[in-house]
């Protein structure tokens, strides 16, 4: 088949690749309905991260089953199914606890910028819908196997509930998708820090009370204004840059919480600084299996529709244009129709 | 009055100084009925915290109303109260939301080593009892006055309820609290870490099921393989070093929570290892106004008796005697009777 392989900073190409095959006995094989770019295959895409010679990319999905291996008793041939970008055996104590990120048979995701994609362990992994879902619905379903989950668990980890207050640092993706979920879990201010027109009007119609265009002590001085000089209750991080991170613990209130999920790039925290400033910190890869079901149930409902963060759609042919949109802001997160 | 005044490390004088007199409205001044060190008051006593020239030491008190100031409508002469070594309006927002220690006119309590001690705040920071305790709960209430709160604010913020399991990094007067206050709040299974006998069978005392006397490296194998490799809900950080953190986050499960008391000294945090990690930590001065009603309540029915944690029993006069004994760890806390 024909899918996405990175050989190296900015050179991401279309090519012929083995088909997928069950490997273990846990094993499924999915046709893709529809795959994406994530904002975090730009950090090897501009060589801020290494990698380590060609790399099949691609860890958003949902599909169809196709095959699956002998083992495998949750799902079958024939049913939608969308999956986390953690694969999870959903039965070891970190995924009982929540934590399915964790898992003790944790693997990322890859490949999925394809028309064919294997996921281990899909017992644990996959969700299957009751019916096949309406085209229409695809984009939203998929936005739930990884940025939609993943802004969801940045609001759940930052104790956001009906009637707070929230920052959301980072107009990305998943940025965009922490606005939607503070809104869903009742949030009464959201303030939205983007510095980009487009994103600014999505970060309102999904929720944004407020948009804060300044950064850095500028940024924190505007949030104080806006807070009476309190802080937030709960900040979202969706950067992982220090200055973002600096940004999400002034703007926060003593006794407030921050979910950090822009994986930290060079990130350190002074433990007396943090003390003293008395926040809740919580971050890591989101366990997206835990929040699936209810997620896909939301959109399913046509309650929540997070398929509003693609702006662009290309063939998959193209995704090596994908990234470069994306790399060059032009898009803020790529669909890829398969 | 003879009151306790350290010039340097390991220079502390019992000698003359001013009596306190009302400086603000707001201010009380209050007979002590009891005093002590505190395990934080050895941070300076080694020259392991810059001090600025003579202090009045002593931030642990409880006793007798005898003055308040024109404003002061809550407490009156007379009445027995306990205060947090944390002074606050506990009207400010901050305080509203919990977090008195972060209150917008916070001051910490010093000068309370000493027969009479001047309490800014009176009406924000003073608990007062129905009737005048008896004397032999003194030593109970006084330590709700920070050490208690303290360790109770740790197993709060690391998240601990009934059946959690708990790792409690550090022996001292606040480790062997939090023990207690995890004991109080249900805790299933409650591993202390301790290398000294006399606080071992103290920490059994209150709560404690096992007992961990390695560090570093070897003690996080020990409460691995106490926890069939899965690691603890809860971890209270009650020290403040490198080395403590360290244990504390390698002690704990993904999705577990730390509790640090322990006020940071030379902790540094690298932001992708705890995020990978995949802890939540939440630390600071602890809000014990929040919690020091229940806290007193508590000890009033008999129901906590926190004061076991004073194993030595000298007069305030000895106050030097009481910092070389805790210095050279003879005593986990001293208390002083005025």
């Amino acid at each position: 088949m024909l899918a996405t392989v990175m050989y190296g900073p900015g050179d991401v190409r279309f090519e012929n690749v083995d088909d997928p095959e069950i490997v273990e006995p846990t094993d499924a094989i999915i046709k893709l309905s529809a795959t994406c770019i994530c904002g975090s295959d730009l950090w090897p895409y501009r060589g801020l991260q290494p990698s380590q010679g060609p790399a099949h990319m691609g860890h958003e999905y949902c599909g169809v089953v196709v095959e699956v291996g002998r083992d495998v008793r949750t799902v079958r041939p024939g049913q939608f199914v969308v999956g986390s970008f953690c694969v999870s055996d959903n039965t070891c104590p970190h995924c009982k606890f929540g934590f399915q990120s964790s898992c003790v048979q944790r693997e990322f995701m890859t490949g999925a910028q394809a028309p064919y994609a294997r996921v281990p362990l899909a017992d644990g992994t996959l969700v299957a819908t009751a019916e096949m879902p309406p085209s229409d619905l695809i984009p939203h379903l998929l936005a739930t196997s990884d940025v939609l989950g993943t802004g969801w668990y940045g609001a759940d980890v930052a104790n956001v509930r009906a009637g707070s207050t929230v920052v959301v640092v980072g107009d990305g993706a998943v940025g965009l998708m922490g606005v939607l979920a503070a809104k869903e879990m009742g949030a009464d201010r959201i303030i939205a820090m983007s510095r980009h027109r487009a994103r600014q009007e999505l970060a309102k119609a999904f929720g944004a009370t407020d948009i804060v265009a300044e950064r850095g002590d500028t940024g924190i001085d505007r949030v104080n204004e806006l807070t009476r000089g309190i802080g937030v209750d709960s900040v979202l991080e969706c950067v992982g840059t220090q200055e973002a991170m600096t940004q999400a613990i002034n703007c926060a209130r003593p006794g407030g919480s921050i979910g950090y999920v822009g994986v930290p790039h060079g990130v350190t925290l002074d433990g007396q600084a943090i003390f003293f400033a008395q926040r809740r910190m919580m971050g890591g890869p989101a366990p997206v299996r835990r929040f699936l079901p209810d997620l896909m149930n939301r959109v399913l409902d046509g309650r929540l529709k997070p398929g509003r963060v693609f702006d662009l759609t290309l063939p998959l042919a193209d995704v090596a244009e994908g990234y470069r949109a994306m790399d060059q802001r032009r898009s803020i997160k790529a669909l890829l129709t398969v």
